[in-house]
């Protein structure tokens, strides 16, 4: 595979990276790392890419690898660039008949998302978007006891994803992360709404296999000087009647980067966060909670696929993320062999996700702006 | 002293008694325990009072109190009855010259409230509103810590009280106290919002420090043929240019009683929940979090002298509660003698405290029922 | 009731006193309170004593409460004096029909606890030994849970109990509680096993229901010019197959007080700490472990029969120590009226559970003085 | 590099595989991963190692790879076969030149051991023992702070390993874990002291820079029919007057693989416990506890070359793993290149842990027999 962005002054492509190696079934072997030459050839250089398969530029790459013999030639581009470059370069690799693994948000507007996921189903390829959060096996155990009607009508969601690392005006001094992503330009139209609320607006909508249907938002600008939200929460409805709350926000002083929900339904009600990874806590009317454990022998199957070592070694977000890519990559496999993919590999984000996460932005940007309450959740 | 209801058949009496006698300088010498004359009488005699001062109505016991010598006679009542009877004893109390403890919410309209702070004021006599929770010495300590400027401006505050014993219509079976606060006419224009968000918002204002200026308000009925609120949450906007987020649910099934609160400020916050109520956490921005806990030499003086036990003898709900009735009890002491109260003692919630509650209670009922997003916070 | 030490200038005292006072069922009538007469009589006008009821010789009491009337004189008496200080009144009380209440550890010597318990035998009247933890509910849940066997054969028992406060040579400074507590003269032959370990030990007992039979001990002093052991563990072999593993430190810097015991049977096992005193974690083999709540309406008799709130209104150190003495007032009461007790008021510690731990006391000094790695536990 | 065990069959072969696969730094190109033909190939053809280089005896690829040219042949061997398999392929592995990784516990003997860190001497080589939970960022930052001097003289440890999945008689059945870690001519002459306490013993000698001097213990076959300790306990001396509790049990039934270890000094001490693996709690005497988190600005600089995530995103057993052959590599790859390796990357488990621990099995299994209370620790 290849990957465009994620050089050595980029964040989250050593992420993608150390999620492709973990399973030892994928190499990476060409690299758009960068735009500017000399930190693409050393990226290059640092992940031992052979030197003529250093690419600056992906529509050059895009074009070299298309042409290469099938087997030489690689399988699916991961694209790992601020928002605003994920758009073309995913196109392009579709239409060049390319697999396709992309960071979120999935495009820089709805639109594209939309036109995004056109592409994906009129060329039958696959398309794995990061929301890495519902790679965690205990998140995966959730959705399916929900599913299964256990807790009987889900009635109330809360979801929640407190950061601090924006406390500060850290836009202004020399920090690239925070640069593109509170540059309307770079980032879109929400700041912490796009970075991290749709983490959190897709961990809802996953768990609980409802769709939201309107929302009243409340987004904040609270360090002075900064263009985009940087906290804010949004009361949600869902399709099922449940009703939510989601909060998001960058300047929790303190917060590290512990997304975290709870669901209630009308018999109990189960409550998962990421500093607990491991541990999915299950609710009851009347009789004593429960911990579900990952790893232990009585998890679902969904749960067990998604874990790779016995009860009591901790997984954490890498394992989450090299999930997403697991899956992703069974999926691309059997489906290359004209095999039917398991249940439990075609349980990764793809392009529906991604045009409900773009959605999400647009509508609680609206709503933050409008003055009624509520604002119906447009597609 | 004397107690207004808190018969054998209800709730929250019996917790005021514990709180009233554990310190030993209060003794329960006569009481109007109940309407019912048997259930007044048996309820009298398990708490050991005379047989002349077991009243099974408040009015005659406030007359024939008063006309006894003042070295006899009760100091104070507590009035622990269900909303809709907490005014017009209270005022008959403070009248016939009483301090007077009362339940929260204080009254069961915003009028009323405004009426006995009046009441309270011409009076010169001293009231006592009982919400628990900012009894709790981690909780002051919380105050005096934000009230400090150590955290820098406060910008975040999120409040909970996630409840689930409201999961079932528990008022079509024989449950009295499901029974009464699900009814308008014994509880008020609020269900959960009353009985738990006001708790909720209390806290919010009295940890910060700052008053609500304006909220929005989502109120939900969730089980079928309830006539009153069981969830809700509202966003805050406070006059110290904070923002917020207030959750109370009664169908959260599963959960206990866990008021939590987290605030935000520009350099760091704090984090405390009644399940860990002897703990205070407090956030930094670049620096380890801290693990303030009760009983210890480090607390300060507000935080000291609400507990009764070193560090790591857990206190909890009652001691938090007992706190409350010994701050009263040392002013009432402190007053009647000349005296002036030390701060700590002073430090308990009082009629402001109930006007703001049911301005709350009021407010937060107009915006559930408004389409426009905000809604003043009219008191 | 009258009490026999715990003046100002004590601990322990005013910590009985308060759970003496919670249920309102006791009335302090009489006190010797302190040796020091100023401190007495200033002690006896605190908790409002009668002036001719306020002693400085617990002796002059015994004599003049014994020859007042029934329905005036005392019922029992609460020895809370250092440990040097409980064998003689107590055997005095017992001599003059009264009840006894008595801090750990019940005597100063093993010899005098077989005394004292047979004086109790032979007057029939009734002892209560504070072992305080042993009060909470969820302690006494994980006992009747083991006892129904449902955890199969017991196989191993992990029992601790850190502390710090004695990290510093403290009884070098003005600090009373370690002065008397690290003197052998005042304190016994032990120091931390004595305190602490002693408690440690029978939570063993009590939660598993098994005895131990033999120890192997490690003791030490570990600060300079310290007197008695501040540190130490202890193998445990149970008459029931099971081993165990006790550790009590007083030179543990930073912790608090978290007693805490782990059982280990075939199928699953359990956990309590007092830091989280109203959750006990049960743990099994092959399925999720469960959280038991205290107050909760699926606990057993025991526990509910001990908690004074519903669940979520977390009772602690203060409530745990007012079960002990409710317990043994609904006993003494039941006896006294001639009717059964019930089995679930019975459960308090009596002389049993002081001889034993007087027999631990001697020991685990023995075995910690030994070469030979087991020292027989004889009684 | 090749792996020698770890096909289809096995457990830990596929966790080394992860841990090395993570960082994209190595490639798995040879393997002699069972002794069983069909196993090896099929094992070989799960990663992808070319036909030529699948062997089912690793003398032979030994020899082979060893004949190759060397910038063909492999650089290193992972020895993860049982206990008995590690001493003979890890000398030939020497002798013909290559480095060496090797699970814990080094070798069959104690003498075995002693000899294999000669050979690693007397070769100038570098051996990696799999003590995965050193790894940890935050032990590495436990033991940096221990170093300094900030706690004063270390006083307590307490060290801990409680299992529970040999609670029955796996090994009875079809369990082929189980059934060699049972076993003492596979496994040696410790059960569960050979297998965990041996990470109990490494983690207390390596977080305190302390040797253990003496020890006594406690070792016992909880399960009927069971060859080997299934559970046990020691107290152990170290060299610098501190005493500690090493407690291993694989009959704690519910129990995980909670690795956990607390020391105390003269002015505090630190908790660290696998559960919660990527946070050190820091207690002191006299002020708040901090939560020392990985992956934040104040953490040591071996915390921070340990960790591959910011603060917040979970990294757990299989990157401490990792981090093991990552230092390794790093050393390996400077030492190749006549480079210094940093402090930080020599910081990994090698033969002088290999001994010790092989040495705590031969000392812990006589004190276990012993009359005596104490063994003198000798290597």
């Amino acid at each position: 595979m290849a990957m465009i962005g994620g050089g050595r002054d980029a964040f989250i492509g050593a992420i993608h990276r150390i999620a492709i190696n973990m399973d030892g079934q994928v190499d990476i072997v060409a690299g758009a790392l960068s735009v500017n030459p000399e930190i693409a050839t050393a990226s290059g250089h640092d992940i031992f890419l052979n030197e003529e398969r250093i690419y600056t530029d992906y529509k050059t790459m895009l074009e070299k690898e298309a042409a290469m013999p099938q087997d030489k030639r690689i399988d699916f581009v991961s694209i790992v660039t601020p928002n605003f470059v994920h758009f073309d370069p995913a196109m392009m690799a579709l239409e060049k008949g390319f697999h396709v693994a992309i960071e979120k948000p999935m495009t820089f507007t709805l639109d594209e998302a939309k036109k995004l996921k056109s592409k994906v189903e009129q060329t039958g390829l696959t398309l794995l978007l990061t929301h890495t959060y519902t790679g965690y096996p205990m998140v995966k155990q959730a959705r399916q006891m929900i599913k299964s009607g256990m807790f009987g009508k889900i009635r109330k969601v809360y979801v929640e994803y407190p950061q601090g690392w924006l406390s500060t005006f850290l836009e202004g001094s020399n920090n690239k992360q925070a640069a593109w992503r509170t540059d309307p330009k770079r980032s879109g139209i929400a700041g912490a709404m796009g970075d991290i609320g749709t983490h959190a607006f897709n961990m809802a909508e996953y768990v609980t296999g409802a769709k939201v249907t309107k929302l009243c938002a409340d987004l904040n600008i609270m360090v002075e000087g900064r263009l985009l939200d940087d906290d804010g929460a949004a009361f949600l409805k869902f399709d099922n009647g449940a009703s939510g709350v989601l909060m998001a926000s960058q300047i929790a002083a303190g917060e590290e980067n512990c997304i975290k929900i709870r669901v209630y339904g009308e018999k109990g009600g189960l409550e998962w966060k990421q500093e607990d990874a491991n541990t999915l806590l299950v609710r009851w009317l009347d009789k004593p909670a429960e911990i579900y454990r990952a790893g232990t022998g009585y998890v679902n199957s969904y749960a067990s696929h998604n874990a790779r070592t016995p009860a009591g070694h901790p997984e954490g977000y890498l394992e989450a993320f090299a999930n997403l890519y697991r899956n992703f990559v069974l999926t691309v496999r059997a489906k290359t062999n004209g095999e039917k993919p398991k249940d439990e590999w075609l349980d990764f984000p793809g392009p529906e996700s991604g045009v409900r996460g773009m959605a999400f932005i647009e509508n609680v940007v609206a709503s933050g702006k409008s003055d009624k309450k509520w604002t119906d959740f447009i597609v």
